[in-house]
């Protein structure tokens, strides 16, 4: 029953069979490498509590945006993929359901990612050697279901098996870290930091703001009434979250523009904001001055700062409203870095002690703004492919259109910006392969020596995030 | 005389020998399909009245705006090339003095996909086996003649001999589809249905739109002086093309832009527009309203909708001046979609009732927006790789920038959109070869079975359009 | 001591066998083709006074912008690199220890253009075949620099050992072209022209604008105070460009924007200008409207037009500041042409006598708004990919989104654009492969014949800079 199932071992390698053969030896020696996942949203508790996950539809399915989406493209309603919509309506309970009507439609993902990275699970943590399809929709869903209720499949003992060094989470300042620091005080010896996110206390239009300040006030004991204090309560909850190992900020507004705005300006933005009184504009220029101050605070504690720009979050309104955030319906904007980094770049882009690392969705700003920019400023990386782009193609263009101006050494390894945790070997494997792919046709080409092309493997497998994110 | 010409059996396939054998085998079962030709300029004429086409020049020289401005780009003036001047000034009349020019003039079409077209109408059609240049030109002028004269060579027995199950042309409302009509009344099996294209009615910039609008009150009887009498008519015009067969309307706005205006705002724009009072802002506005309007009209009647938008038409005046539109000077803009389309989506992207296909010539937006769009909106798909980039390295960049995230499910196949009726299966066939190029370097490189390449080699080559489209 | 530097004679020819060997042949034929140098930064007097390059740091490493950015983008000092600060500062004056600091970090270049070019240089240039790391710097240093003492290195005896048929460098309207006008009086036979580059006296944001126009008045005699005067100076300084052998201008502004205003709007924007009174969008629009003018004498005394727009220069205004113009500091901008260059198509754009060439480093443009508007306007041709697109991957993007849609023959050949002089070859070099290996897979795919691509090479390697620059 079933197509069979087998992952080649040579997938995503050239086909050409001279480059293939240099691809191979490049990715036999990284292959097994630790997995340093740098940037993820993972839940901590996973880690903390190491409770064994649920059932497959809500470990494989309902919490992947990547899935949720495909399949409602194609007319598949948000309640028959099991996801409760908040009016109270009915919605499909039963995961076996779910798993059926996914599995019905799982030709859908030919030629995506998702595919790659669903497949990896089912093959290489499942032992799965039949295609999913309808027809083998409750073998899957029998085979995923004991396992998970098995010892081995709980979060920590996948941590061990999937050879993870270190992986960060990403909280709100507001966040008590509670489970990070559960995990630093028990026996368990991996390693689970957090990330600094200040979205909820630094953008004015995030959900909850003005309480938000409250809650970091009384967090802090700082007042927050004028900008120096609320500056202070920031710099406490970063000394906060440094103190449990967490090495890096991260900031997801819906441009990159920064801001060097004078103390007064500051000032009297921060009352308007504080009031509830900014007007759109108010709120990116105070986004904007935020992340310069953020990165002013970078280099006093060493915190590494990403900058994940250029989203239109939630752009479908009646999916926001009835079922929330996160199922798919982001969509990516052209973002400009050129002007939108100046302000930020005019006052700490020559300062080696800061790093910046930025990421982008829109593709064209690789090779015309963030390869020049990078590949000048000592203060600034480029993140890997991110999110659509997190894919073969992707990485392909990715590192054809970056390494001529910026080189390898201004880029940062991968990261696998993930939720969904079984999938991040199958994530690092993808971009693995895809780099060992890259360097064996500038082998192939006689444009890079073959040991030079084992060196970068290994940097770009290993050695660039752990350094880029001081890990 | 002349050099020999000879199209490889394996054209357009990779050089790889292992990919270029999944290649082969893919093409095999793909090559003779008939031919879905969902959307394209045609003329109806030809087919209702099935008269010869005159002679080489007018017939695949002087229609042919592709071929025009690569002429034209090397200094060869229209009136040369037989193109009669609108002040009534000289011109060359002699078809074979414009074929010779023509003839000594193809080495500049080297590498662009109109060679690649009219090679596989010289040697396919009318089984030339040398290639075009000066010395040759008379020959061919002769071949290509006689030929005409000939009943294989009438629109009805090319529509045969081309395999091809229906094609559509595409009218403005205020046509009255007599010839259609005329073939749906015959004895002739061809189907031949037109498109809705109410740009005439819809765009206040249009030519001649004030006596277009009149135009349609006394063709429908609305007297059209009021917002909702001028949508009746334009549902009733709709109900009219649907009732000869037509399953699609099609829209060539400038920009993507929709809105979703209130009745009274509506109301008062129509006012304006129709009174010749809305300035360039006005008109952008109610194009916008109107795609919305379509969108609600196809939710009713089930015509699937197509969006053609981001081209400066006529952007060279002396040209259109002298010679009129469709002469090779239309430009593609650069063209946002995300915020663009938002106002239509917010309204009617969740049903799955509705199908809109959205084109663009502005590469960037594949990934960055409509790959992203198409691959979360139930009632958006994304058509092929349009106008310029209707051509191998265009269709390879579409593939690789919107599958990883839109999916193939997620688009509708190929269509030619051309007047250039020689070249229609010279078109599906480039497409077909480069969609089985895509396919089989994902077999070769281990990232899609090949039973599955087999199944999507079809559904790209027949199944996806008569699926998308209705057909 | 050192591993083996080995520069492959196949390097940059694709790594699939069969499309290789097309490859090598069509290499074989360009290889030893004269160098045309149609545009270029390099300095006359190397060629009018023919001294010895002085050492291996300052010729290859301190003027290189390519080579500065990236060391300074890992934090390595202007001044460690040499670069004397205008503070008067310290900075490392012993070229053995830049060179020292260059080779140590030398393995940041891999994958980059400099990297190709730099080790064609050490291998072809000077014979060295080891690599350059630091256990090698000081033997690099002292073969370099002793080679440099020699007659054979000095320029002109390297412009005849690089076969250099003519080159062009890159003049102000106020220059005397002294050096120019020295090897013509010579008994030298080497070809050294300038380009009337009209940037100093044409924008008015150019440091020294008002001082410009009055040396401009002086040596023309014009006295420049209106419009008609000024224009009739730039006419002298042009005649005056083309007696010493000049064939082309050159443009350097922000944008591609040009401007067709009446006689009365220039003079009031010429009295505005010159009287330091002008805004930014004043200083923009005079910029746009010069393009016009610049190309209406072109048509008379016919130089050809050069368009480099689209750059952000000095984007860090501490190293400005710093250490001047030119030290990798330049970044891209977005870069529009369909609506910029309008007004002056408008007027010019149908007449074949002008030939302007516009260069972009937006590449979004090239199959969107580029090869469009080359593949229709005879007066427009694309030149080949630019600066930080003059690589391997830049190059066939190029090619692959440009070829399609304007052709080979709406192209213009290379150009090095460099002041490096002595990586002249090697970038022609790299050039040449690509081009070879862009048609090698034409021609191994069946979309063009060999000797179609025979004749392509030649053309692309000698023949199209020669005629399109009217050398």
């Amino acid at each position: 029953m079933g197509k069979p199932l087998h992952l080649h071992e040579h997938r995503l390698f050239p086909s050409e069979p001279g480059a293939r053969e240099i691809c191979r030896r490049l990715y036999a020696e990284v292959k097994s490498l630790p997995i340093i996942s740098p940037h993820g949203h993972t839940d901590p508790s996973w880690f903390a509590l190491n409770e064994s996950f649920s059932n497959p539809a809500e470990l494989l399915l309902t919490p992947d945006h990547y899935v949720l989406r495909m399949l409602y493209s194609q007319g598949i309603s948000m309640q028959s993929l099991g996801v409760k919509p908040d009016d109270g309506g009915d919605y499909e309970t039963d995961p076996r359901q779910v798993w059926r009507l996914f599995a019905e439609h799982y030709y859908l993902f030919r030629g995506t990612p998702s595919q790659l990275w669903l497949d990896y699970i089912f093959y290489h943590v499942f032992n799965i050697n039949v295609r999913l399809d309808a027809s083998t929709a409750d073998r899957y869903y029998d085979i995923i279901n004991t396992a998970l209720a098995t010892d081995e499949f709980r979060p920590r003992a996948l941590f061990e098996q999937y050879n993870i060094e270190v992986i960060s989470t990403t909280e709100s300042p507001l966040d008590d870290l509670k489970h990070h620091r559960h995990i630093l005080d028990s026996d368990w010896s991996g390693r689970v930091i957090s990330a600094f996110r200040p979205d909820p206390v630094i953008d004015p239009e995030f959900e909850g703001f003005t309480q938000n300040i409250e809650k970091l006030a009384a967090l802090t004991g700082e007042n927050c009434s004028d900008f120096a204090s609320y500056l202070k309560a920031l710099a406490a909850r970063r000394a906060f979250f440094k103190s449990t190992g967490v090495t890096s900020s991260d900031h997801g507004h819906p441009t990159a523009l920064t801001a060097d705005l004078s103390l007064q300006e500051c000032e009297r933005l921060y009352q308007k904001v504080i009031a509830s009184k900014c007007s759109a504009q108010d709120a990116e220029l105070f986004r904007a001055q935020m992340l310069t101050e953020m990165a002013k605070m970078s280099i006093e504690d060493g915190l590494v700062m990403q900058i994940h720009p250029g989203v239109y979050r939630n752009h479908n309104p009646r999916l926001f409203q009835g079922f929330g955030r996160d199922k798919g319906a982001d969509i990516p904007l052209q973002t400009d870095y050129v002007n939108a980094l100046k302000p930020l770049l005019d006052k700490f882009g020559n300062d080696s002690r800061l790093s910046i690392i930025v990421f982008t969705l829109d593709e064209t700003s690789y090779s015309r703004e963030l390869a020049p920019l990078a590949g000048h400023y000592p203060a600034l990386k480029i993140g890997p492919a991110w999110w659509f782009h997190d894919s073969p193609e992707g990485m392909r263009r990715y590192r054809e259109q970056v390494t001529e101006t910026a080189g390898f050494y201004n880029t940062v390894g991968f990261n696998d910006d993930t939720r969904a945790f079984l999938s991040i070997p199958a994530r690092h494997d993808v971009a693995r392969r895809m780099d060992c792919n890259f360097l064996s046709k500038l082998v192939a080409e006689h444009r890079l020596h073959e040991d030079e092309a084992h060196e970068l493997a290994h940097g770009l497998a290993y050695d660039f995030a752990k350094k880029a994110y001081k890990l």
